[in-house]
């Protein structure tokens, strides 16, 4: 068997961007280096046409002197002086996801494989559905499963909820693994860049219900699958990641809908790695992903 | 060097769709192997849908005791029976393309390398430009080419002398290869399922002009290629080839417009090679590919 | 959600494989047809260069006057007559799959899923394992689970309790699914062509163990996945299906381990699709695959 | 017709590596923002496994107080604190590309038209072939072209020539686009790092001759291409960059060939491009590319 070697070290990622100039990279790894920091990752992303620039750094967390308390309190002056949208993560935190399904539980195997795996560092706080299907193969992985049902006329209390069992669990993302509901307005302002919805399209093409269908009426000869962040207008938030599949005039719309399967997951699932190990950073609508 | 075999024989290729009964398989079939008729290459296609039925059939010229002509009129009974609509080609006689262009010229260097290296079997009759800028490269080839200059006013006009010099050249199919002009509605109703585009961009995203400036500003993970045959519609007619690439965060637009170069020439020079490997069949707005 | 049409109709797949000469599917066909049979698939392929035929027929059940049983009857004469290798398989009798794991589980999720999810048409009869660790999760789903201890050893014996337990669960096919355990040459001979494996490389690239940190240490850009049929000479039976995925520089040799099993459970899924659909028609080393 | 943007500005791009330690980003950075120095790309890997790091930084040359020369110098003390290994381009000196052909000219047909479309920035020294047959289409276009002829005697002497008319013109790179001779040690050992070949198969899978044919005899299920430094052992040297398609059971031999010749183009421009632009660093027998 294939030996996946020994625990990745403790890290500290800090991820930041601000208006671009001259000296930025030399403030952060200066600041870095002075305290004795190992660098084990580096990205950077200056784009050019908004002025802005983007970087995540990854550190060595007993390469420092402290924690990640101290390095946010140190770190706050070099962040004012350049006026820096910031954050510090800690691998020992794991990002906790709160995934909601309803009855097609394709990306939910995925993720509690891939959860129980050990693919990536992530946890899954509790699974909730609009149905009571899934129960018990959640359950059987000792993760919390909640059954919120949801009507034409209580969405919204329905969607309260959800953010209350969100917030009770302490999420840290939510994920739309083939959730079939639409969140309210008040649930997507309330997480902005915090809601992963995996569609069953190459958007922007397909918006809105039935995508396969409209995919196999227009004869398109591949069909896709994207994964992005939910903004109140359906399906036009920014873009985390998308792959497509070669089908053909002899696929049937239901052929569409099960190859479809193979792409929705692994897309769902690389936009949430990405989330998790904060690759993703926000760019008005669109996403810088330091792969 | 790769040696690359004998010259291909000579075959004849039955396309046609019809109602689909039982016995079409057997009756065409059955007609061939009567006269002797050696099968090379056979595809069927039964659309469930719609209840249609389509099918290729590649046969050795050599193996039927008569011509083209001869075959066709034997077999028009069976094509009558089933209300086929179908056609005979000849691999002696390969399909006549019109190229058209204007100033960008990465589709018209691979079709001509093509066409050179007898990547398919197809000629190109002449190049047709609203620029006169490639003339000297077309010329090098020996292949006519005519500038055909267009402006805001003379669109019907000037798309009247290209589908005169295309019948004039006996063209079997128009190729716009980067041709950055709209054919007038007459063009387009003159040649139905005979004049192949393609658009720099995944269908139906982003149709009509500049869709790499669009797909930039939607933040798209993958760009895209399409070759689809020219209706009276904008970039709305059957899709025969599509194609992605990978794109990210930092590529520009400009960087998107050549890393697309890549899949428009293969792209159109699938769909090409398809068409003219009588491999495209018709079925309403959405195309049959038997590759 | 998206509904997936009704359940779909009961079909007869006839493979064959013979000398290719004139004649053969107006025999087939014409057969068909005789008895009213309604063709819904029909895919041939004719090998120049060895002068062998190979075709795939599925006809209604409910179209011909007769069973499963009959249609064997009735076809051996044209069967003789051609000197056809040749099945019938019947779409009420979805294949057995027989699953061998280890401790990686990643197929065996898949596999569970696409079962439960009738994501094509397959059983699985039981899962068998030289580990007990996956005990629960296969039997939660209702499915028996052996545990056969393999050691330096008792391979021999073990893996001949292994093909009687395949046999006392009437498998159609083994499913070597990340099984880490090489089968002695008695069980290969015992069941040539109904033994797929995934190989974790692009084969015939990184035969054998630890084919991630061959890979790695090549500094190869892509790595890929090889669904095969089993022979007694190790990674050198027929190629059934393979895909590959992009790596560069900064995925180590664990990141490739993990990145490897999104191909590795796709590839084994569609190889075994196309075997329990009876796509697959062997040709000495190599496979037809009617996709 | 899309426009493609102004002309870029003039950057250096400085490349690095060096044994890794806490600081190194802070030093390179901390003397360029001490100039003054505007940082457009930067990208950075540290390897785990040997320690080693690398960079590569495109500054922009206005940003600075100083020309290339001048940078060179004052970075010398950096450089030797840390013991890179590096070097430092100038955008406005584009590398001189000496192509080397035999008969088959799809890849020079594509890089021909890079050149000509300013698809990248490089240039076009001169181009050496052991056959006489492309002379017309390459000076067509302005470009000197040389006729060597190789016989089986000649080898060395023959590639001695290749080798002074590559320092005659001033090469930086040569690159192998379908040249069927092997280059004698000689050459090899006196540009390492400098000689990109394009090899028609997925290595490390069929190195040597006739690749399709050994992939057609293996009945894989996709194609490759790779684009690698030449080295003394053949077919052995960093892969720089490599992609596959699919082919099936009907693919012929020669359609292979075809097909492959689509991957081969453009595998061997992105390698071509990545070196131009300064994005690969040799490690060992691995590249690092940074994309």
């Amino acid at each position: 068997m294939t030996a996946v070697g020994a625990p990745a070290a403790r890290t500290f990622t800090l991820t930041l961007s601000c208006p671009d100039r001259v000296g930025i990279v030399a403030a952060v790894a200066g600041f870095l280096a002075g305290h004795g920091g190992w660098i084990v990752e580096s990205s950077n992303h200056a784009d050019a046409g908004s002025g802005w620039f983007f970087t995540r750094q990854v550190v060595l967390a007993d390469s420092l002197p402290f924690d990640r308390a101290e390095l946010v309190r140190r770190f706050a002056d070099i962040a004012d002086r350049f006026a820096m949208q910031w954050q510090v993560s800690d691998s020992a935190e794991p990002k906790r996801a709160v995934v909601l399904v309803s009855l097609q539980d394709h990306c939910l195997y995925d993720l509690l494989h891939r959860w129980k795996a050990r693919d990536f560092a992530f946890d899954i706080a509790c699974v909730i559905s609009n149905h009571d299907t899934l129960r018990g193969f959640v359950e059987w992985h000792g993760i919390p499963y909640f059954h919120v049902p949801v009507t034409a006329d209580n969405g919204e209390a329905a969607h309260a909820e959800v953010l209350r069992l969100y917030r009770e669990h302490r999420g840290d993302v939510m994920v739309l693994a083939r959730y079939m509901r639409i969140l309210p307005p008040a649930v997507c302002a309330a997480l902005p860049g915090r809601i992963l919805n995996i569609h069953h399209s190459f958007l922007p093409s397909f918006v809105g219900a039935r995508p396969y269908h409209q995919a196999y009426e227009r004869g398109v000869k591949l069909i896709g699958a994207t994964c992005h962040y939910v903004s109140e207008e359906l399906d036009a938030g920014p873009i985390v990641e998308q792959d497509v599949i070669r089908v053909d005039h002899g696929d049937s719309v239901e052929e569409m809908v099960k190859y479809g399967r193979d792409i929705e997951r692994t897309v769902l699932a690389r936009g949430l790695r990405y989330h998790c190990e904060d690759r993703v950073l926000l760019h008005g609508n669109k996403t810088i992903v330091f792969r």
